[in-house]
């Protein structure tokens, strides 16, 4: 592992720029934190570009550094480590990862299961969301306009890696949902005050369910685009679940539907 | 609305020091805090203590202090209600609500479908459980030693009023456990490891269903305790659940069993 001990060296410069939006758009890439969700990625041949090892912690990760050469590795001053590392209890170890891209055209040849998101803010619901989504085989997940950022170090964290297993299509318009209905999408809102059950749905075929904001709901203009509207049969007293508890209920339907073999 | 602007009043000392557990255990009282759930709570007759407002949103809550005469109502200046409200967008409303009591006997005399949680850490977490335990009719979630406190300010809040309408039963020890377990109820397990699956189970009976830690599953000694052991079945590349996330999809699965009438 070459070492590196300054603040001002391109790649810490460049990972620690990595916590900000803003140049995680600009660069296409995004940091993968903690011993697991690393080993994960290089185990699964994810392309990783760069992996940045605190020098603390330099000879628990130098059997993963000589199994997989291909990533750049760096060990890394502490005190300049400790500028990158973003989790609360960090574990040494932070890896610059590509954003990975999805062909949305890639969705027309398939007749996938997916979920549409529609502004979803807060970061550890959506990494939460995207880790059940992986659990659970979703094909898709699709952000509409204005979701949090499932490439921020939180909602990478709460993904526990989810980001680079399920397809995520971000930034999704009205338009581009229109053109999935007309390749054969079935849209299936939830609403709260929907007549129709999630557990008396079909969602074998191609469809996109789509899940609103905990404070808002589904946004009126992705509402009228959809085929039925679905509800979670919940105590009337109740308000409301939390969005990504929400999702994990419609999903584990999806998925007992899709994937009998898994269920015995 | 009698006007308090010292942070030495002793209300508004007994309010923040609610904050810490500690002070929580001692006084049997926790903070309930921001609109939704303060108003929901007047509303269900909830026995509060003592209702705090922010003398700026003062006219906002009038109507509520002037229907609901019972809990003492204070208007307390801004600055010394920012030392008590704890949420990160406040909104000028805190009660402080007597913890409830539920009797542990009472349990003997049901045949209750409850919830074990074992050694669950975040507070997060745990609220969400308990918010999800109310949308679906759980009778009681008991916790094992080392839980967080559900009393928290941010469980509460993760809660939305679950804390105030789920019997909780606090530092439930493995003898007591024996002890339900004598009474009549089954206590199942969750191993991702186990072969059946949540699916075939039956949870109509008297039943408790355990719930370990993300990172340590069910500790052995409760695991030795159970009945039978099952598991969510989820693609097997995914390591687990979040633990809110496998807690939802276990009690809707319960839910549907016991509530059939809700899910047509």
């Amino acid at each position: 592992m070459k070492k590196v001990t300054s603040k001002d060296n391109q790649y810490i410069k460049q990972a620690a720029s990595l916590k900000n939006k803003k140049y995680r758009i600009r660069e296409q890439m995004f940091l993968l934190e903690g011993k697991k969700m690393v080993a994960e990625a290089l185990q699964a041949c994810k392309p990783l570009i760069r992996v940045l090892v605190d020098e603390a912690h330099r000879e628990e990760y130098r059997p993963l550094a000589e199994r997989y050469r291909d990533p750049e590795w760096l060990e890394v001053d502490s005190r300049v480590f400790g500028g990158i590392a973003a989790a609360d209890t960090p574990q040494g170890i932070v890896a610059v990862a590509p954003i990975p891209h999805n062909d949305f055209s890639d969705l027309f040849k398939q007749s996938a299961g997916l979920i549409l998101l529609d502004q979803i803010s807060d970061p550890g619901n959506l990494g939460t969301i995207i880790r059940t989504a992986w659990a659970l085989g979703i094909d898709g997940i699709l952000l509409s306009q204005g979701c949090t950022d499932p490439f921020s170090p939180k909602a990478v964290r709460a993904s526990m890696g989810g980001v680079l297993n399920v397809p995520i299509y971000d930034a999704v318009s009205l338009s581009a949902i229109e053109q999935l209905k007309s390749g054969g999408y079935r849209v299936i809102g939830t609403d709260l005050d929907a007549r129709a059950s999630i557990f008396t749905g079909d969602y074998k075929g191609a469809n996109i369910i789509v899940i609103g904001s905990e404070s808002r709901g589904v946004s009126p203009d992705i509402q009228a685009c959809c085929d039925s509207l679905i509800k979670i049969p919940i105590n009337p007293a109740v308000d409301s679940l939390n969005a990504a508890v929400a999702c994990a209920i419609i999903m584990m339907e999806v998925w007992k539907q899709r994937n009998n073999a898994f269920l015995s």
